[in-house]
C-alpha cells in the first residue's frame, strides 16, 4: 500500500491548479511589480499549455527554438527582439507606452538602426551620400494639436540606401551618415530635405525567426519607410516612420509597424525621376 | 494635411486588435497544428502585455533575460528546460500527456540524469558504489489496477549520491553506474534493492534562472527522491519518483515535481542507521 502524508497546505503539484501552485511559491517580500508580472506570465503560460494540449514533442521543439533564438543573438544581432517584432509584441508595447491624443501623429517602432549624433543640416540639404537610388524630396510641417507651426523642432531622420541596408550595416561600404541627418524647424514649422525613395527590405532570415516566418507562410519584408524622431520643447518626443502609398508590403509589414495614418503621399516631383513625399507631423503636448 | 490611403483590409496595426492582426498574417496552407499553437501563443502574449501594461523597460529586461537563458545553454546545460521546470510548465506538460486512471501511480518529470543501459541486478543488490551516505532499503511491489502482482516488470532506478550529485555530473569522481540499477520482478511482483537515502539538492544557480529564483524569493532545492522508470508488457510506461515523508522541501520543490501520492514512508530498518522506504507502484494498462 502506498503511504502518503496528509497536509492542508498547497505546495504539492496538481495539474488542475498548477499555475496557482507555482505563483503561491513566490516570497512575500519581493518587488510587487515583479510579482504581478510573474503571476501573469505563469497564468498565461499554463493556460496556453492546457488550451492547446501541448505535447511533449511540441514542448521540446519550443525549448529548442527559444534556445536557438538566444544563441543566434550577439552584440550585432538581437534575435529575441526580432522574434518580438515579428510576433507584433514590439508594436504593442510601443502602443501601450506611447498613447497619443486623437489627431496627434501616431508612433511606431524605433528599430535597431538609429545612430545618435547625425549631422545637423540646413533645410533642403541632401542626406544621400552614396549617389544610389531614386531621388526623393521629403516635405511637410511640424504642427501642434491646434494646427499651429512648431518652431525649433529637431527632426532626426534615417533610412536604408538603395540596396536596402542602413549605413551601420555596411561600414566601409557606405559612407558614414549615409541617408541620415538632423533638421531644425524655423517659425513656419516647415521641414524639407532630399534623400532617396527608400526601398522595402527583408529582416535577417538566416536564423530561427526566419525559419519561423517560412513555416508560418509569412513574408520577411518591411515596406519602404523613412524614420523620424522629432523632439521639440514642450512636446512629447515622437518616434515614428512614414510609409509610402502604393508600397506592396503596407499590409504585410513583417514587424507590423504600419499604422494607416502613417502612410504618406508620394508622387513624381519634376517629371525627371525625382519623387516628392509630403507628411505633416502633429506633436502632442507634454502631459 | 496628412494623407492616408483608405482600405477595407486588415493588415494595418492597431493596438486594440493587435493579436488578430498578427494571426491573420499566417498563410492558409500551413500546418494546421502549428497555426493553432501560434494563434494561442500570440493571443496569450498580447493579452499578457495588455493586462500588465508592460513598459518598454520591462520588455527590455525580458529580452535580456531570455537571451541570457539561451546563451547559458550548452550540450551539458539546458537553461530553458530549467526555466520551464521552475515555472511549473514541465510538470504541467508531463501531466497533460500522462493522464492515468485514478488508483494508478502518478507520473512526475523525467529529469536530465537518466542513463540508458544501467546494469540489471538481482533483487536486494546494492546500487551504491562509492560507499557514501546513509544506507536505505527500497522495497515494495509492482501491481496492476486490480492489485495483482505484475511479473517481468523492469524497474530502472537512479538517485544522487550523498553529496547531492548524480554520477554523470561527476565523471572520474563517482564510479560509473553509482546509485543506478535495473531490477526485474518475479511472479510475486516484489522489488527490493539497497541504495542510500537520497539527499535534497539545489538546481544550478549560476545562471539567469538562479537569479530569477532569488528575485522571486524562492529556494532552489529539490526534495530528496529516488527515480523510477518502470516498463512491463501490457502496461503504460511509468516515469516517476518517490519522495520521503518528513523532507523539508516536499512543498517547495523548485521544479514542482512532488505529487502528494508519491511521498513514500521512510523509517529506521534495523536500529543501526539503515533506513527502509516502502512504496507500491500501480501500473495502468495500455489503452
Amino acid at each position: 500500500m502506498n503511504t502518503s502524508i496528509s497536509s492542508d497546505s498547497n505546495g504539492y503539484f496538481t495539474a488542475d491548479r498548477s499555475a496557482d501552485v507555482v505563483n503561491a511559491r513566490m516570497g512575500k517580500a519581493i518587488n510587487p511589480r515583479l510579482a504581478a508580472l510573474m503571476r501573469s506570465v505563469v497564468e498565461h503560460l499554463h493556460t496556453f499549455a492546457w488550451d492547446v494540449g501541448l505535447t511533449q514533442e511540441e514542448w521540446e521543439v519550443a525549448i529548442k527554438f527559444l534556445t536557438e533564438v538566444g544563441q543566434m543573438s550577439s552584440p550585432e544581432r538581437q534575435e529575441f527582439i526580432l522574434l518580438s517584432d515579428t510576433l507584433g509584441l514590439s508594436m504593442l508595447v510601443d502602443s501601450i507606452n506611447n498613447r497619443r491624443p486623437i489627431g496627434a501623429t501616431e508612433t511606431t517602432v524605433f528599430g535597431p538602426f538609429h545612430v545618435e549624433g547625425a549631422p545637423i543640416l540646413d533645410m533642403g540639404a541632401n542626406i544621400c551620400l552614396d549617389g544610389k537610388g531614386e531621388r526623393c524630396l521629403f516635405e511637410g510641417r511640424v504642427l501642434d494639436m491646434d494646427g499651429s507651426p512648431v518652431a525649433g523642432a529637431y527632426l532626426d531622420v534615417w533610412s536604408d540606401n538603395a540596396d536596402g541596408y542602413y549605413d551601420v550595416q555596411q561600414p566601409g561600404i557606405q559612407p558614414k551618415w549615409n541617408n541620415r541627418g538632423v533638421f531644425v524647424t524655423g517659425a513656419d514649422g516647415k521641414y524639407s530635405f532630399c534623400g532617396i525613395r527608400p526601398i522595402p527590405y527583408p529582416i535577417p532570415q538566416d536564423g530561427p525567426v526566419g525559419q519561423m516566418l517560412t513555416a508560418l507562410g509569412r513574408n520577411p519584408y518591411r515596406p519602404a519607410h523613412m524614420h523620424f524622431m522629432i523632439k521639440a520643447p514642450g512636446f512629447q518626443k515622437l518616434i515614428t516612420h512614414t510609409f509610402f502609398s502604393g508600397d506592396p508590403y503596407l499590409e504585410s509589414d513583417t514587424v507590423f509597424g504600419v499604422k494607416k495614418s502613417l502612410v504618406a503621399a508620394i508622387e513624381p516631383a519634376d517629371g525627371q525621376g525625382t519623387w516628392r513625399s509630403t507628411f505633416d507631423f502633429v506633436l502632442a503636448p507634454l502631459v
